[in-house]
């Protein structure tokens, strides 16, 4: 026990070593071999291992065959837990917690889906009429239907162009994950999410902000209402605006 | 080497196993004893201290003297990696960083005011108030003064009542510890921002959600001007609202 807390804590000293290198630029664009960091950091080669691969696993590095431990840009390390957003959403839904998934959709997304309409490069928007395609073609309770909407839902807060809406795509995620089965079992919603879907995606392609906004709170009111029905939950406060 | 990764994946899957039994209510309130658990898990004391430490990093448990580890509520788990944020705002901030910092502001902070105005119990708004008169008696560059204006910010998110507002607040925090040095440094602007956290303070103690938004967007919009004259980047574009 003593041995494995002291590892951990070695670990935590090399991994807090290694990203003070990276922020300062020591390093450039590759990390030298790991034999070259155990000697720098003077420790073994099995702790300098486990603390790269906690670099690895939060999206900072990534190993390229011949070419070595590449730092990732920063806009891309990994801010959520994507474990412990997981586990939170894999606990049978409460009210209030859905209260809060539909709050929190109601504040990042419309807002990312106006950045979208501003920003997005063709080939995000190309992905996006992509995924809203596919989500079209899949039925709610077919294999597939889930990820599809996920995916879309995804690639609008990407294309916000903002690096922390891009990391809440975690939550937003977990939040469809929650919302999609107590949805999808009404009869005739079905057609009434793909227009809602596809009123977002023309307003992010004819570049209109404004309307991308209005098309996104749209979707999610409808979502919020069939949600609210269900567990007779007070109605979501939206805020101002 | 092996042995470090193998031991890894089974704290991984001690974890998960753990986590299972927590949302499905198998344990109630409390967690039974260590090696009650390593039993049931048919895994050595060391592995399952090894899980456990890490489900108390992200606030899932508590260990209480003489009751035992408790399980904490879920809405307080952590599904903010704090070492990333940390990091993150470690390194030296370029325009692009900036503006995306302040668009999350201005994403959160306007919305978790005018929640916290229209939910927050006396509780709540006493100690917004409390972290206000501390703001207010410490000028920029003497100590506390980081620390002061951090507690503002986040007992106000913490008062929006929702728990994905909430987990922003080490988010806000980063972006706090990269601006305030930015703006702190010019002459007379430190009584503007007395005043313009004063009337948050003064909106949410009026319950007055609308009135708390405006004046929590002028707050952080104030900021911007400061940032963006410093590093000469476009001014953030606001969305809608």
């Amino acid at each position: 026990m003593e041995h494995a807390n002291k590892d951990r804590s070695l670990v935590s000293k090399v991994m807090d070593g290694l990203v003070t290198g990276i922020v300062e630029e020591k390093y450039g664009a590759i990390l030298p071999p790991q034999d070259v960091l155990s000697k720098e950091f003077d420790v073994s080669r099995t702790v300098m291992r486990e603390a790269l691969s906690m670099l690895l696993a939060r999206d900072m590095l990534d190993v390229r065959p011949k070419i070595g431990t590449r730092i990732r840009p920063m806009s891309d390390w990994r801010m959520i837990d994507e474990d412990v957003v997981n586990w939170r959403f894999r606990a049978k839904p409460d009210p209030l917690f859905l209260r809060d998934v539909i709050e929190f959709r109601i504040l990042i997304e419309p807002r990312a889906s106006a950045q979208a309409a501003a920003r997005a490069s063709a080939a995000d928007i190309a992905g996006i009429r992509e995924a809203f395609e596919a989500f079209r073609a899949i039925h709610p309770g077919e294999p597939g239907y889930q990820e599809a909407d996920e995916l879309f839902h995804t690639r609008i807060v990407v294309a916000s162009g903002n690096q922390f809406f891009k990391q809440m795509a975690a939550i937003i995620r977990g939040a469809l994950s929650t919302v999609n089965p107590i949805v999808a079992d009404r009869d005739g919603l079905w057609e009434t999410a793909v227009n809602s879907h596809q009123r977002v995606v023309e307003a992010i392609e004819r570049h209109d902000p404004k309307e991308a906004e209005i098309a996104s709170l749209a979707l999610i009111d409808f979502t919020a209402e069939e949600v609210g029905g269900h567990f007779s939950a007070e109605p979501p406060a939206h805020g101002g605006a």
